[in-house]
């Protein structure tokens, strides 16, 4: 299988949590992080379920993959996440090491590349647009739903 | 009392949450969370303790300042730390609508103000240089020991 055909795979695993998060009437947006192929955490958004700033997907994917791997750099994986991350889960992603963020819809009002473009590892690549039009669908009809 | 004293004073509570991470080999910083005069958390960096780039003092402090009000947005607070945020953090106390940070030491090369310095909500302010040599000296002996 090709990377581009293995990054919708994963993306679709990262759609499932932000599902789950749209269904529990949170902000949609889920994350997994995938280590040498196998996935080893999955999470989607819990701030109003958590009454907690802190808890994006990210976040969450990034504290549970730390702990699988019984270690907080996360220099062999990929964070798969449905939008593109914000400054403070960019520079999580930064503190973490991981080389390579493949996001779905890009942000441009809250995105880090907005407002932190380089706090990425210097070394990491991100690509955006994976899936894009089923990530953005899903966060419009969250928006949609509660006006 | 006036403002500059009060900050001294809670930097001092700052202080011994650093000292307390130093103490248990972690990088010494510290911060606590004031709501209307009164400490409403206090936490220290446990990234070693925890196997987790997500637990600096701040996102600590944040999350249990939110768990003590019952809200997540603490705009009625104050963040004291003894280290300049970092964009991760800086992510966290623009996403709590903190109005007011106080840190002490700068941190040049990490801090948020070099990689993100529009992350806060707009309306805040941040000072920093409190207690700034006591900050900078823990974190010094700290980076000195581990040599």
């Amino acid at each position: 299988m090709n990377t581009e055909n293995q990054d919708e795979q994963f993306m679709r695993k990262a759609l499932v949590e932000a599902q789950a998060a749209f269904d529990e009437g949170e902000i949609p947006v889920g994350a997994i992080v995938v280590c040498r192929g196998r996935i080893i955490s999955r999470a989607h958004n819990l701030t109003e379920t958590l009454t907690d700033v802190t808890a994006h997907a990210e976040m969450q994917a990034i504290t549970a993959a730390a702990n699988a791997l019984g270690g907080k750099y996360l220099t062999d994986c990929t964070l798969y996440v449905t939008v593109e991350p914000c400054p403070m889960c960019a520079g999580a992603i930064g503190w973490a090491q991981i080389p390579r963020i493949v996001y779905g819809a890009p942000d441009e009002k809250r995105g880090y590349r907005r407002f932190a473009p380089d706090v990425l590892h210097p070394k990491a690549t991100a690509i955006g647009g994976v899936l894009e039009e089923e990530c953005r669908t899903l966060m419009q009809e969250f928006f949609k739903k509660r006006r």
